[in-house]
């Protein structure tokens, strides 16, 4: 259960053969560890770390291996960056492939290998043209393969039949993986990950097995065609890789504190290889995930992050030397006048957000509570055929999450043969009955994914939000855009429209308001707003665009803000009982310590221990009646002046430690908090000295201070627990 | 002296003609304020912020009107920060422009009016080629006007005299406006504006009229020719129009700390439109800059930043939709072998940023120390004689500082005319002879710039920092990128160079050197680091070049920390006294609170007041016998338990306040700091209740408490004292 809490360091301590006391001054092996579901110190944590660093320095003027040692300990950091980088980027490479791979499998096989992927497959083909390039030889549909014809409604039903079977499969082996190998894999681990770097401990959530499992799964959930990403459990990809990485220095593997130090760098590195976008990453990771982010570690997630940003580059899953599939450059500027349909986009963002959210949570609960709950299989399988029986139809929901948003966003030039770019060649270039037909399909596309996307976040399944949320705003984006388009274009004597729209030009940009749309979307449902304008500022590579999205982005945030306060992982990490401060709340009551403090006036007094006087068996008696997991320890019982704090659980350890290795601790043996202790009577019991255990500087503050301030130290320093005082 | 300790609350409180007790109740004017030169108390601004919001949040639900006033309340914040960019904007616009147009009236006039600097002079020329376009008949040098020649000795001797005689002008203007008006508008102010964010008082450092006169002399300065940048002194300036503006709303004029917090988004302002960078200049707020920084700060600088920056772009300064003048895209990609240069240039930057902070400080102590500080305007008029006579002969230093960053970043296209471009058109593109011309007169300038800054920095005028550092570093990168480039060209047989470099094509690109080489130097004097890389990324415009930029300005940083701890701002901060409390550094050693607390063991017992029975004047004797700024209040002498602490200000205040306006206060009267005053008889001299101005909550760690936690302490909650206790 709890790996560190070993035997190591007791055998050593009894073949050592020394005398009783230095037995005695010995660490306890256990004391300064935590059990699963628990919270951490961070201040015990950080000064355990100041210490073994102070050590370390000291002894580097002694020998050159210590200097060594300590240089080497010094780079450690930066070593174990360099490797959590290029391990996520790989890992998100190998993901990417065959996430495109298993895709276009459900639609058809490569003759010349039956591990190309569509794209791959059709490269060597003579047909160069772009319209043909996607019709192979090579590669044949299902249809083709087992009917031999391409044509008529047969072969659309093999098609259709066998569409659906890949989806079920994929999605069957993904749940049944998740259930037999990892229950942690599911979802998209960014609720979990926010609470473990706030300092709670769930031990396995990022070990090796939830990291197999999670990337395996997430390709078959991606490639079944459910309305899910793989953004966000990148993130929890890239910090289990940290996690396991962790174990190979000393220095994070001894130290919670550390370890969520590069967690937080991790989650940076998710985003990016999510996105492409190193600095959004860690500006994601500042802004939505961590809790303690010192300057070191910014910097360090940056170089991480650019680390993993150049791994998958260069692994190029894409084929276009870019990160995503969606990048896009825009060349046209925008016009004042258009803030008024991106705002309107943001207004709509940030109702889809707040009802989303609503509609989500409500669901969840429904999963828990009700029996749907037990069947998680089943549920998957139903969602998953539902999903592709309705999605084949409609070619915008055939295709995946990011090749749907990259069609949307994509800036229609001249050439572009897709349905959506199908304007007549004519001066004013009105819109052609293949647009007309587009439209009428992503508006279906719109409800259904609107739809979809709440069953289908929270199954159990690796999911992630982003391209969903994503894809429903850019959908919503393109069909304003486009009806911007053909207004300004069919009325440029319009007076708003008469000053920047001359006849002829193309004056708005229909994947502008694709992009502003998901944008809007996506900051409806998470809350992000910072961190989101950097990450599309990446994808777009311009400060021009930043005044749209801003608009969007803000109004979005207002606008779900004022229907329901939580972004979604927050509401997931209520809706699952974990324990964490909201950093970004302000507290608004007027309480002071003295009305909140545990006991409370009418319960029985608060449990003491006394520096002195005490014996084994009465703090082994004051442990069996309460479950306090600490107690704070007093001069004595008549003047209760705070001498320190002692936790349960290193009081359990050393208590037994003593009665084990300590000859003639019995439960009359008393037990001293004292540094002195006093002189004992011959005839009595062994004393049992306690003061190494005891936290001298315990952090309290006195009976009148505001709940606020409390607060305020509660989430700055990261403590476990405060006392109160009255008058000391 | 200090403008808020007003009798308006006073002379209210005396025409209210209340009761006796509401007079006491009623908060004494001047409690809560500072003096100046002091430190500010965070936690108490704070809670002063989150009571004022609670009235109005609970006021709102009353009336319409206070509703309104509490929607108001909330967006004061943004309409602040697009106040602020909106104005640091458009100053900055103005100071572009009115540089480049006194720089070129160095050197000549615009016939077609004086006011036209030289570019739009001859913008209407007909000349319209490249090389002839500096020459159009509009634009005539001085020793034109007053010569009537442009040729030979005597013109040049003209021209020479007349650009010596304008420096001298510009600095002697800017050095007596500085003198008369506002000694602070001198320097960059980053040092001041990092003391003053961190919590220190310094009255009128961003007061309208260092404004207004850092403005003016900030251009006269630049224009004069000195080695010295105005993107230092932007940020100083951008902090002046947020301090300035703080005063239209209540909310921030009254709170300190909110001040502060507008403060650090005024930074990300000032080097928004410095570098045209608003993510970048976040992030050297929250990196370099700031002390307190939440997130909602990180939001709204961001946005106040992006108006600013699209402020400047609306004003166009540079005419070419730029932001920067030294703006540049590159095409060519880097090798893996090139990195070896890029951090040989980190190591020329970390070793130049060290011995350039030693020079500079030990130059600056000598200032204050010896008789130099006597004469600033005799030593701005040498330094301004010398730099003009020695910089005219050689056309990399006569140019702007920027001009000449933009010259050196620039990637030689073919068409280019200038000497640096002087290419060979035959296959390997040779060097010709204007290059190492070129290559000479930059090693002149390289070696007169690093010696002039080190006397520049620090005079008695403004002057940044940035653009010197940037100069020498570009100056050393195109030297060592032009180097590289012909040995590539002319060994291309060689095993390194062979891979990647085939004949004929351009594989290096000594513009990336230059600018690699600017970020290493300007690492290495300010130690910035992620907020550098982004700051260059926004310049350049690309992910691509981010890996060279990183290793040089890692190697940098680490080469310089090496050598010296601090950087530039640090060792001004230290240099001129101010209190800081570094955030960075860790603190090492092993001390405890109690080892460090005063009284110290030795001195005498600590001076502490009791919660009653002592006397109005025995309480002004105790604060005429010490000049501590606070006294701890106790239960009594003998049970010295901790009740609150009061601060002397606050009791100098109330004191005098009680004995002005409340009848019978004599020295005899009792002072009680209880919640309830007991019975006192009728004889004795009305008693003194001070509960109110008693802090109940005062921080407070016990003896043992290790001091690494207590400096944390510190830092994180921005106090201005803790109390030791020892058992209470």
């Amino acid at each position: 259960e709890s790996p560190r809490y070993g035997n190591t360091g007791y055998s050593n301590g009894m073949t050592g053969n020394g005398k009783l006391m230095d037995l005695l001054d010995e660490p306890v092996p256990g004391v300064g560890t935590y059990e699963d579901f628990n919270t951490i110190d961070w201040v015990r944590e950080k000064s355990k770390d100041r210490d073994r660093h102070r050590e370390i320095t000291s002894k580097s003027e002694q020998s050159t291996w210590a200097l060594l040692h300590s240089i080497s300990d010094a780079f450690s950091g930066w070593l174990l960056m360099l490797l959590i980088g290029l391990m996520s980027g790989a890992l998100a490479g190998c993901i990417d492939i065959s996430a495109h791979w298993l895709t276009d499998l459900k639609e058809g096989v490569c003759l010349s290998g039956f591990w190309f992927n569509h794209e791959h497959c059709c490269w060597g083909s003579n047909q160069t043209t772009f319209q043909e390039r996607d019709k192979c030889p090579q590669w044949q549909s299902w249809a083709e393969l087992l009917g031999g014809s391409s044509e008529g409604a047969a072969a659309y039903i093999v098609n259709y039949l066998m569409f659906m079977l890949c989806a079920l499969l994929f999605s069957f082996l993904a749940v049944i993986l998740v259930r037999a190998f990892a229950p942690y894999a599911c979802g998209s681990g960014i609720p979990e990950i926010k609470t473990i770097l706030s300092g709670f401990i769930i031990r396995g959530y990022l070990g090796k097995w939830t990291l197999i499992i999670k990337t395996i799964t997430l390709v078959l959930a991606v490639s079944s065609g459910l309305s899910l990403g793989k953004e966000g459990p990148l993130v929890h990809v890239a910090c289990c890789c940290a996690n396991i990485l962790c174990h190979l220095f000393t220095k994070y593997r001894q130290n919670e504190a550390k370890r969520r130090e590069v967690l937080s760098a991790a989650a940076a590195v998710g985003v990016s290889v999510a996105f492409g976008a190193p600095i959004g990453g860690v500006l994601f990771s500042l802004e939505e995930v961590s809790y303690y982010f010192p300057l070191k570690t910014l910097w360090r997630s940056f170089f991480a992050a650019l680390v993993a940003a150049f791994t998958l580059r260069s692994i190029n899953p894409f084929g276009n030397s870019r990160l995503v599939l969606f990048y896009v450059e825009f060349h046209t500027p925008w016009h004042m006048v258009e803030l008024v349909p991106f705002i309107l986009l943001g207004i709509f963002g940030g109702l889809w957000g707040a009802l989303f959210i609503r509609a989500n949570i409500a669901w969840c609960r429904r999963r828990k509570t009700t029996r749907l709950g037990h069947y998680p299989v089943l549920e998957v399988l139903v969602v998953t055929g539902i999903t592709a029986l309705l999605s084949f139809p409609n070619s915008y929901t055939r295709m995946s999450g990011s090749e749907l948003i990259s069609e949307l966003f994509n800036d229609c030039s001249l050439l572009d043969s897709s349905q959506l770019c199908d304007y007549n060649s004519s001066e004013n270039r009105p819109a052609g009955p293949g647009v007309y037909t587009a439209l009428w399909q992503l508006a279906l596309a719109l409800f259904f994914k609107m739809l979809v996307t709440v069953v289908t976040f929270g199954m159990k399944v690796p999911s992630g939000l982003f391209i969903p949320s994503m894809a429903v705003g850019a959908i919503a984006g393109r069909l304003l855009g486009v009806a911007m388009e053909q207004m300004a274009l069919n009325h440029h004597d319009w007076l708003i429209v008469k000053g920047w729209c001359s006849s002829g030009a193309d004056c708005i940009t229909p994947g502008l308001y694709a992009m502003v749309g998901a944008a809007a979307c996506l900051g409806g449902v998470t809350r992000m707003t910072i961190s989101l304008v950097v990450i599309m500022f990446e994808l777009t590579g311009g400060l021009e665009y930043i005044v749209p999205l801003m608009a969007a982005i803000m109004t979005s945030k207002w606008v779900a803000d004022a229907l329901g306060r939580e972004g979604i992982y927050e509401a997931h990490i209520r809706l699952n009982g974990y324990p964490f401060l909201e950093t970004k709340e302000e507290y608004e009551h007027k309480t002071l310590a003295q009305d909140v403090m545990r006991p409370r006036p009418s319960d029985p007094l608060l449990v003491v221990l006394t520096q002195e006087g005490m014996s084994v068996g009465e703090i082994e008696g004051v442990m069996a009646d309460t479950d306090y997991s600490g107690f704070p320890v007093v001069v004595s019982q008549e003047s209760q002046r705070l001498v320190g704090f002692v936790l349960r659980r290193d009081l359990v350890i050393s208590l037994d430690n003593a009665r084990k290795r300590q000859e003639g601790v019995v439960s009359a043996s008393l037990v001293f908090f004292l540094e002195h202790v006093p002189p004992q009577p011959f005839s009595g019991p062994p004393v049992v000295k306690l003061r190494g255990i005891l936290d001298l500087s315990p952090f309290t503050v006195t009976d009148h201070t505001p709940m606020a301030i409390a607060l305020d130290i509660f989430r700055k320093l990261g403590l476990r627990q405060c006392l109160v005082t009255h008058n000391g």
